[in-house]
């Protein structure tokens, strides 16, 4: 095992999270991570697991969690952010552009920050836009590419790819064949991560 | 606040963990947990929570994680455990009377270990009588008051209040007006229970 496979799709509150603690995380652990977005809503919806936004008793209680994570991770946040997001797939289809041109973290990164920090929905404008300049990239080529039937097709085969995994949630690690749904189980999975590599 | 509440139902998979490092921890943190058992699933039939037993994939997902979990903990357990309850009720209004007469968590404890370690389904014979031979309790008189009015009528009683502390899950651990859902926040549960008694 090279890296932690970190599945994920932008859209999804938790892995807010963990974007913020891998952006992070690299230089401490000597762990890296393979960034790989699919769309969990495809997967939710085929499996009728019922979002959050459904559910104003466990919204209400997702956001004061994730808030009191922000505070013990010193994460910025003004929350609750939008929620659900208008253009979730794509917001992670120009992410899928990203992990073949190699700036999938860096977007990623960037568009969760507006997204949380300033209440600008990812995959939608100005994040979107702002967030590709912002690392360097073209928006009008990006978000061309992103809507063309070549990304499509990657999106759903990372989906697929995803299912067959048996990943349900975002965000989940991948350890070999381990598999850690949750920011919560980050350490979990660095910690299996480093015992594989010993054993 | 003296002490953090601690709600469950004999039934929730993820609770035994709970149970298990609660019955350990209270020498160590100088914590003390007020055992609160309620109707969980009543409130996810409200609320249309879809339980693990009905989604095969996340079910898989459960056992193994616990699994693991269990191995970070030293926790005995012989999984996937009988799953779903067939007397739920039963196995949680004995541990209402419990906590009317003082012995809730001696039976809890010992309930889930028969339940996770030898495969004895909660609630059901023999693990509810052996369970409260086992902590000095009749059994005969103690399910004969777990199946009275009065013990119905606190269970229900319990299930409302926690309701209306906005708890859909369990375990839940109470701090305050602060909810912390789940036994992977049971660490942060104790962090806001010491950092509210300090200031």
């Amino acid at each position: 095992m090279k890296s932690i496979d970190f599945w994920f799709s932008i859209g999804s509150t938790y892995s807010y999270l963990s974007v913020m603690r891998l952006a992070n995380l690299k230089k401490d652990t000597g762990v890296s991570f393979n960034w790989r977005p699919f769309s969990v809503r495809a997967i939710m919806m085929e499996m009728d697991n019922i979002p959050f936004a459904e559910k104003p008793i466990k919204t209400r209680y997702m956001w004061r969690d994730i808030e009191r994570k922000c505070q013990i991770y010193d994460l910025d946040a003004t929350l609750p952010a939008p929620y659900p997001l208008e253009e979730f797939d794509l917001a992670n289809r120009v992410a899928i552009v990203g992990s073949k041109e190699g700036w999938c973290r860096d977007y990623v990164t960037s568009t969760y920050k507006k997204w949380f920090q300033q209440s600008q929905p990812a995959g939608s404008e100005p994040n979107l836009t702002e967030s590709l300049h912002e690392i360097g990239q073209d928006p009008g080529r990006v978000i061309e590419l992103a809507n063309s039937p070549v990304m499509e097709t990657a999106y759903l085969a990372a989906t697929d790819e995803a299912r067959s995994l048996g990943i349900f949630g975002s965000p989940t690690f991948v350890v070999g064949k381990e598999l850690f749904w949750g920011d919560d189980r980050l350490e979990d999975a660095i910690s299996w991560y480093k015992t594989g590599s010993q054993s």
